[in-house]
């Protein structure tokens, strides 16, 4: 992919977001485009390839947001990072002439998604890229529930460093939480940081992607817990 | 090595094409600069450094071919990248002005290879990097057999994602597949994607290097079959 | 981080030194910066977050030296590249207007250290970043003890191949080995390249970065001999 982009569009800077997405995991992709999308340039060419459907009839896309343009399969990986009410166009990747040719049935994002960022970071126009389109795959999250003081939510997401995001955000949390329980088991009271609780412990705390999170002090709160996506999270409010 | 070269060579592009190479596994770094080589601008300086026999009398060497330069141990791993019909010229990396001094025995990448590519990227003439030789150390992949309408390969390489990708090449392929065998269990004919099978199943298919490819969808076919390089893969033509 | 970069110091050239430094290893950071360093041009400013103290009262700083700056948190982990004899000035990243506002309590990389890194890249002096310090976080490596002929060190790093590295330099060694042992292992005397020894055997030499390294050949020597850090190695003189 970084072969096609420095051949077909010279001098573009291109930036690894994240090799470590586990195979095939659209949610997580979709997370982590979500989170780093902001802090790029206006005007960033994103390309996110989580692509399991590759070479079958799922469609290939560009989004262009007031802020950026974002490349990819249609499966949702591009979603979280283009909510709906962000989208300006979606333009299905349907003209060959910004793909390579021949191309292959098993990796879109060298033969289409470098491509066409190429092309973008180039000139091209996005009506150029295919025909307009009003849909687009989304990914959801699950919402947590909230009952009376209580949120019940779970892990989406786990980091490179086994701590476990969840889809609570900092808005959602009670003013003063009384208890917390992640997985069944009782963990303290929300931390500020990493290192407001002894070295082995749980700790739970609102992360950089500004939602509740679940680690271990120097340790990894996967393994540790033995617990991963899905795993249930309560917040009682005091 | 990426010091030496911004030292060096202010302004190179530097693009990372693969840190997921096995240790010591030359011919996995061979097929891999194979395969991503031809995408690079014309000019391009590709550097490899699988490197197990570095601090020997093995050489180190430049190719140039019409396309680009090929810098790295004379262990065979840039010898697919390269295949004799494309070769110009072969120089042994003996002239010590464009290494660092003092030269460690343990990491040519960052002592000769990086300052020779650096070398090259600001104007370095390859005939001014050493004498010219011409004889060059290749790997071989073993050439899959056929007998009548059969072809016997074998996996060569496994990818991040635990797909196995053989050396049987699709132009090697009969014109319709009767059946096919991996390690003596049957797969069925082959398939255009990976989405063609159903979720956990085995699917052979040619990937976007051009040779037959064992996956399975939405998972691992290195753990999930349990083989590896070496693996026999059987093709029946129909 | 590369998107706040790439947003404030747009065209500044950002080099991945590593992703490998494992999780909340301070000591590992600190080598391995030490290790890349001096290869960058003068004026790299160097960032290093290896942070498990995020959001506490740990400082955050700036260390210029004559070669370079180095950002991050003040826990050791920039301390063995700026050595006290190099160190020019010392600044705590105090001022918020170099910083992301808001700022996470857990993403320093993200809020501080790649804003300021990209404030001195388009011009901001040290000293507009905070108050100057006098006072340093080092971490220290165990130092080998000399007995005579002996010298006793340890393993302070593995590397991504499994080869160990040691707190002993090659100015300590004496000029001819009798003897070595590593975690009450013999191992032949001192070689000089890995190919040295038979594939599989343990190997001792001088590595890269200057130091008496133990690998295996063609193999992992913390899977083959089961160290890891802190494993005693002994060397006789001759």
């Amino acid at each position: 992919m970084k072969g096609v982009i420095a051949s077909r569009a010279p001098g573009a800077a291109v930036v690894d977001v994240s090799h470590g997405i586990p195979p095939q995991n659209v949610l997580a992709g979709a997370l982590v485009l979500r989170a780093a999308a902001p802090y790029f340039p206006r005007g960033t060419t994103h390309v996110a390839v989580v692509d399991p459907g590759v070479g079958t009839d799922r469609r290939a896309v560009c989004i262009e947001t007031a802020e950026a343009c974002f490349v990819g399969p249609d499966n949702g990986v591009l979603s979280l990072a283009a909510p709906p009410e962000r989208v300006r166009r979606i333009v299905e990747l349907e003209n060959p002439r910004f793909h390579l040719s021949p191309r292959s049935r098993t990796f879109d994002g060298r033969d289409v998604f470098a491509p066409v960022a190429a092309a973008l970071e180039t000139g091209t126009g996005v009506s150029d890229l295919g025909a307009e389109r009003t849909d687009l795959v989304r990914v959801s999250l699950p919402a947590p529930v909230r009952e009376g003081a209580t949120i019940r939510g779970e892990v989406v997401y786990v980091d490179g460093f086994g701590n476990l995001a969840t889809n609570i955000e900092a808005r959602d949390l009670p003013s003063a939480v009384a208890r917390m329980e992640v997985a069944g088991r009782r963990i303290d009271a929300l931390s500020a940081t990493y290192g407001a609780v002894a070295p082995g412990a749980p700790v739970a705390l609102v992360n950089s992607w500004g939602v509740v999170e679940i680690a271990v002090r120097d340790g990894n709160a996967r393994a540790t817990l033995g617990i991963g996506v899905g795993a249930p999270v309560v917040i009682v409010g005091a």
